[in-house]
């Protein structure tokens, strides 16, 4: 059982919030976070479990305990990044450190979370609109299972190379905008025991959350995010096992707890 | 001219600080800085030039102006990462993605920039002391060049994996410990237009900075992390050039500018 | 259910073959192949069915019907590379390329096969013995579950870095051996729809087999290597649908059709 | 000094070539290899030496004595790849394999030569004529030096995704065609010592070799995949040498001798 948590900045598509917009809600009459979490619950009730969270929430929907409870926390926001706490930001690299997924999408590319993990500025440039196609260029990854070769992805908004990100562990998609623009579109990182997939479709007011092979994407990177493994972790032990002590089956020092 | 600046804590090794030891500055007399920095001006004086830093300077010696005229920065700290200044440490991870190159020495691996860099806890194990041999596992790579394929160190303090770090781009060098350990003890990212190189050898008591193929590999290590490709920057620009415009032999809106 | 073939030189250990030697024959009573049969057998009948073929069987147990059922191919050889049939060897990379995945033990280093996946020599320095202990360095791989972040392997034949293959996708444990040498132990790579993983351990006449972290590692090799999705192959097509055609619904020769 | 030998098919452009057409001859009056071989004189007498070679040549050009005399082989070949000698092949591998770099341009994907590094079928999909613009996603990549963040390179036969090749150490530019495809332009590998980049633009009745970008880089190619690093090689040598004669200061057997 994967247990996910859907993060939504919720400014967009809130019609409480000011600085709503009526194109955003009628994308997404509960929230963006209904969304996405739809998406994941496609994949069954006996394989998922997903709540969502909103930055205006209390600690922004993310407690330790809720953290503690995620395995893989799927990311969205655009305005208001720098409106995220620090503390929560820490918060959730540690979990992600330990084991916790982490998928960005579309403009989370800004978040900081996600600038945590490439240590980069993870600028881009883009344009209002464009007609996408999106490219499956490492067809033997996890993530691609089921997806075609290639397939329309209609209206989005373009992002454009050049992305300034660490250098993914795997480039598994790459966009073509008709505008003339390319960019690598899904890309997957590790850092400690984190799994981590960035997937640039998904614009608020866009309805790339409805075609089938982004949905079909979404559910895979749930299921490659979730990294069950927990191993303890220590601060820099030192080790004071002797080799003789070793090939005499002493375990020693050797664990990582956390 | 390849500018570089050599950054040292200078506790264990400055006779004024109360944290000092004998035997670290018996081994480095003018301090480790210095030691580091004969090592770099050998590379010749038309070919480099040479400033140090030390942690207790006004602003660790690093104002924006030094970091400016940095080309590549050497880091060196090890019982005080903590004390070192957030806002320093943002202004030296902006000039690492505007270009300037950073090697890590040693324990170096938990400063604050070089896990700003990871992302990660870059955590390791560690014993007291042991001797240790140095592979070199990829022997095409430019800071490999006129190193063995191995060579003895000789003793050093022992570091041991699971070293927590981002996946390199590269490991060049590997570590054997006759006390049964082994460690990535070179590798190289990239992070925007910094490019990044941490080696393991060199606790404040050993003599690892005399061992010629240690010297050698610093030497290769500033020369690679030299980029003089300074390109502009901007903050997610929108670009507004159309097609037909760039056929028709526009520049637009195509450079970043810093 | 994946479908795995052990393939086995069977000199060391067959006691009709003029080479064969008694140690080796001791270690293994039915053969090498046997013995990583059983491993992989452990995982249960409903998850894997296992066949075995030698080199002195017709086309060496690897005809085209038996390589098209096979998923995985565990590849054992050791002195008599050179004797395997360069068509069969085809045969098997074409497999591969479509799918089939690579397990690579030991002394397989230096067979046909893996030569080819790498295009390098493969070579690597050797010595008659050593004490081994195994780290894991990637431990959120999926080869990696269950395994813990060092073990000792005892005594194992040394191999010895430079090991001259292709940068790995992964890296994913490393060898430490008491008589001063490192070495790459597991390590993987993709080739086409082939996902292929080389481990070191498994000299003819050691007890690597029979070290339960081993076996495990080779289970979860047997697991990460099969890659259920069948995409269809074409030689280099000539595409012709238009961009209007694509917009309009038409699939067009978007698929590459094995 | 960096000796350079272009190899070029020489059908298309070769007046006495019965495969020939009057529209590449038009573009190379003097063969598609001393097009590139002007590309590369640009360099400066005193920084490249360079001579060509063709295919119909005795050994095509490429005896033992001019690869050994080569420090790196550029290579553009489209309609008679079957027709190069497997021995040849051999030959100019293993010299790759010592040091040689590879400068594979076009439809050079598919020469023996190049599927022989890769290991893959280097299959791709493809259409008549396209407007292309490659833009750069590896900025700090030495090959990357002077050239634009993108520019417009015009018409040029479109190569389109999915690139069957192993995993790039790096890609450093990525085309977009007009007509709604991308492709993974710039990719480097290394093989033991030889440093190999592989360059879509360059079909030959296009202008692409004019572009002086494409100039520019392929000039950079020349001087990232020159490797003047020679070291010996030997196959799978066994070490006798004692851990305490290593540190008695014994050199032992640890070089690797050509």
């Amino acid at each position: 059982m994967i247990k996910v948590t859907v993060w939504n900045e919720y400014f967009h598509d809130d019609p409480q919030c000011d600085k709503c917009d009526a194109r955003s809600i009628e994308c997404h009459p509960n929230g963006l976070h209904e969304t996405v979490a739809a998406i994941v619950r496609e994949l069954g009730e006996d394989k998922v479990s997903v709540r969502t969270a909103v930055q205006k929430d209390p600690e922004h929907g993310l407690s330790q305990e809720v953290l503690d409870d995620t395995d893989v926390l799927i990311w969205w926001g655009h305005m208001a990044h720098d409106l995220v706490s620090d503390e929560i930001v820490d918060r959730v690299h540690q979990r992600i450190l330990k084991g916790m997924g982490l998928i960005a999408l579309h403009s989370a590319h800004y978040s900081k979370i996600f600038k945590k993990i490439n240590g980069t500025t993870c600028s881009l440039k883009w344009r209002d609109g464009a007609y996408e196609r999106i490219f499956t260029i490492n067809p033997t990854h996890p993530i691609a299972k089921g997806i075609p070769e290639n397939f329309e992805l209609g209206v989005e908004e373009c992002y454009a190379e050049c992305f300034d990100i660490a250098k993914p562990d795997d480039v598994i998609f790459e966009g073509w905008f008709d505008i003339g623009e390319v960019f690598r579109s899904g890309c997957t990182w590790t850092r400690g025991y984190g799994k981590i997939f960035y997937f640039q479709p998904g614009h608020e007011t866009n309805t790339a959350y409805w075609n089938p092979h982004v949905r079909k994407i979404i559910q895979n990177a749930v299921e490659w995010c979730y990294n069950p493994i927990a191993r303890p972790y220590m601060d820099a032990p030192r080790i004071k096992t002797t080799l003789e002590e070793l090939r005499n089956g002493s375990e020693g020092e050797y664990l990582r707890h956390f």
